[in-house]
């Protein structure tokens, strides 16, 4: 019997082996990378008997007709990785929709439902301060202006796109119709220890979290850190401390919540003064926009009361927001029903904190995700690792879950 | 009547316009300012007939013979600033101690004791990485190793000092012996707001705050901010937060303790990533080093115990130590009995936070140091201000002081 995770986890290593010099995994959008992981995945597609065209986005499109009714369903995922990540983030949901629909057609049981595979070029946004772009094109929603960013070394968008012979102008042709899509699924490393200390293979995810994030600046008064009393001293870092255990705190106690301060300047940041000045980020995350809000407002009135209380001013500028996406109902059920299927036990259902195409997909019609055990929880190092086990169980869920599309 | 405080304030205004360019006054040992403050010096020491010199290490010495008896009671400051800094910090107590004498002089009530003002060269430390060369050439304690020092510019301590007209080989002749060495007195601003808050233009310090520093770092594990679930995270700055609020909960319910985290590094740094590592600083002073240690020995345990508790490794290494150096308690006496006589009420009695080059005297003679009111107890910025007034007591109460001398 073929054993198609041990399949997926050749293909992945041989695709990580195509990537810029260095550790890990480097490979951008719109690069000679990127040209030749298509070349892989095209002949992988013709293997599954899928017909195969590149899109102006850069979208490898890999459909498979089914029974030439109306309407398609979307597998996809992206292959880009960050720098220096792994072998599995991205290009991993792509190898497994295309193993799973070589296996279907060579067990006699391609699925009825016709299925387009999209092997997304950017989703990392590392290139360009813009990310999304294939998922956004299919979805209708690419903001022509990202075309005129520049990368680090001044190329913009459009040019790296027209150098890998698209025709970006052509973008807006690419959105689907709404009443043509039938759903999304994207498979993703879960980028998270969940599924591993659940002793779980996969799981199902309920909603791509929310995500707000806050400047914060602490502003108080320096002097000698030997002659200024403590007592009258208006020191920054001591409120900044306050208001980083507030931070953990607050998530702590509230399960769907993720609360961090990732970033934190002080200033004159000298052993021997009083911080003067703090300046930090606050990110919170939920897949529930009403909770998320009330904690963002509550850590506002801890920060607002605590500076009062320290002498310190305290400016908290909302500096990014982008809501949560659920997935749909039916289509988890679905899938965690495949889930179960192969499992044997009740699907794991868990929030993604992280965004991925999905979220644009989300524009366009139902979605949802499927959750991948992933060793240690890391992922965006060169440590990723997924078992082929779980990739065939990754498989199986898949073919189970299309097998029942209607 | 001559107002002495006026005469004060003219002089130190003149001194202050010999800066480098720049905000404030910025004047480093052995330059051209240097020279140029030392002719204003010299020409006020004339006015009080003090015979002088500039001594090997780069002190200015101006004597007063008194009855020509053995022994010899010093008076000193330095003349060097911070860059960017104010017209009194160092610059005042030299100042002050020539008008003393000057007034004492023109009274006909010179001291009966043999007096030296001493004008140091060198007590910050800014531009090579030692400090309070004069007052350890006096005290016999220089170490020859500092010579080979290098500023920015790569110029020597050896090579600035030939360039100024001295021979820094002949320094262990310039120092004192011990018998003969009667007390010295230092003048300085407080650098605090412990005088002004008290509404005492002059205070007496009881001792020199021993000073101990730390270099913390705490190791955690980074993660993705929106995958990492709260209850598995090992984030540094969490525990870093809990330290730094110790740490001033620690200072703010002991009263002589000041204990400060001025310095603080975060790595990876970014809002959307779990902090993997902290480094940060701890800095102790107290004028009781039991106290001090005891304190340290109390943060130490905490540290251990706080990273145990939340999955972080502590590495904390003791990176400087200074000993406490207490006042003679004889000269302290004397110099708050003068302070009340000019002030009408009990002098004020306070540590230093600071050091000074009465640290580095200490290792020859009995210690006592005056510390006079400063605007907002700022220093080591343009601005630092001592009113006329204050300057005018703050003379009276030296010329008491001297007056007793026996």
């Amino acid at each position: 019997m073929t054993d198609w995770g041990r399949i997926c986890a050749e293909r992945l290593e041989a695709l990580a082996r195509v990537s810029e010099p260095g550790p890990g995994v480097t490979r951008l959008p719109f690069t000679d990378q990127h040209a030749e992981v298509l070349d892989f995945l095209r002949s992988w597609m013709t293997d599954a008997d899928l017909a195969h065209y590149i899109d102006d986005a850069g979208t490898l499109v890999g459909r498979h007709e089914g029974d030439g009714r109306d309407g398609t369903f979307y597998i996809g995922s992206h292959q880009d990785s960050v720098r220096q990540g792994g072998a599995f983030d991205g290009i991993m949901g792509i190898v497994l929709a295309i193993t799973t629909l070589q296996k279907l057609r060579d067990a006699g049981m391609p699925p009825a439902c016709p299925i387009e595979v999209l092997g997304f070029a950017d989703e990392e946004g590392v290139r360009w301060p813009t990310a999304l772009v294939g998922s956004r094109a299919i979805a209708g929603t690419v903001d022509p202006a990202v075309l005129g960013m520049t990368d680090r070394d001044g190329v913009t968008l459009r040019a790296a796109m027209e150098g890998f012979g698209l025709a970006p102008d052509r973008i807006a042709k690419i959105a689907r119709r709404r009443n043509g899509a039938l759903g999304y699924l994207e498979c993703h490393i879960e980028q998270g220890p969940v599924l591993e200390q659940a002793d779980a293979p996969l799981g199902v995810v309920t909603a791509i979290c929310g995500i707000e994030r806050h400047a914060v600046t602490l502003t108080g008064e320096t002097g000698h850190a030997g002659t200024l009393p403590m007592a009258t001293r208006r020191d920054a870092l001591v409120g900044a401390a306050a208001l980083v255990a507030e931070v953990d705190r607050a998530a702590q106690k509230t399960e769907v919540l993720r609360a961090t301060v990732g970033e934190m300047h002080v200033t004159p940041n000298v052993v021997n003064a009083v911080p003067r000045e703090v300046r930090l980020t606050i990110e919170l995350r939920a897949p529930d926009d009403a909770l998320r809000e009330a904690a963002s407002l509550q850590l506002r009135d801890f920060a607002r009361r605590m500076a009062g209380n320290r002498g310190l001013h305290c400016d908290m500028q909302r500096s990014y927001i982008q809501p949560a996406q659920p997935c749909d109902l039916p289509l988890t059920d679905a899938l965690a029903h495949a889930v179960g299927t192969v499992t044997g036990r009740t699907a794991l259902r868990l929030p993604s904190g992280a965004t991925h195409d999905a979220s644009a997909m989300a524009d366009l019609c139902p979605i949802s995700m499927l959750f991948v055990r992933c060793r240690n929880g890391v992922s965006h190092t060169p440590d990723e690792h997924v078992t082929p086990e779980d990739l065939g169980h990754a498989v199986d869920a898949l073919a189970t879950f299309l097998a029942q599309l209607r």
